[in-house]
């Protein structure tokens, strides 16, 4: 059982839509990620997300609206609702969803991870 | 769906160690508190929960050690582990556990809360 630093941990890895997982508990894992530019429209069929914004700031683009998601901030998207994070900047990002989740949901493109590293 | 503003949400309420749910995802639930002074000593039997610091730190005691977790850091604390949350200054925490979990675990005193208000 040992403390987690977030700063100290971004400073491990680089690139973006590349998340590293960073804790587990009850099922769920707790993962970094940076953002930068569009990622792939998908929806999780059995997963809840939470994305919470550590620096920086993004859209995440939905079928009807667009939430702009800033640093201190957080936007849960229910399972089944189709959306897209999209970055001007790069920003930082917390995840929080359960072990089971691929991060491009119900679409398997270049950008899909099926293994993701613990750091 | 709507996003979370954590600086708006602590300015709804005031004390410490009486958390407020600000989301809920998975059956598990986001809260906020803020803790200061000794809490009381308690484990849970089926629930790990995360404390992540988000202003101030404060000092997880377990047993055999203490653990000083800072702003911008997490501790998770897995089931069946003792811990007593002590911070020194007020200081302003977000949880991450599950629906089930009562604050005070294993033991029921005058800081047991049986429901907790949503904001």
């Amino acid at each position: 059982m040992e403390k987690v630093n977030l700063a100290e941990k971004f400073s491990h890895f680089s690139g973006q839509w590349n998340p590293k997982i960073v804790g587990e508990l009850n099922g769920q894992l707790v993962k970094l990620v940076r953002f930068k530019g569009p990622f792939v429209w998908h929806h999780h069929d059995h997963e809840d997300e939470l994305f919470y914004v550590l620096k920086g700031s993004f859209d995440m683009e939905l079928r009807d609206r667009t939430v702009t998601i800033n640093e201190g901030e957080f936007l849960i998207v229910p399972r089944g609702v189709e959306h897209r994070p999209n970055a001007e900047e790069e920003c930082e990002v917390m995840l929080f969803e359960p072990a089971t989740t691929l991060n491009t949901g119900n679409v398997e493109n270049e950008m899909t991870l099926t293994q993701l590293e613990k750091i």
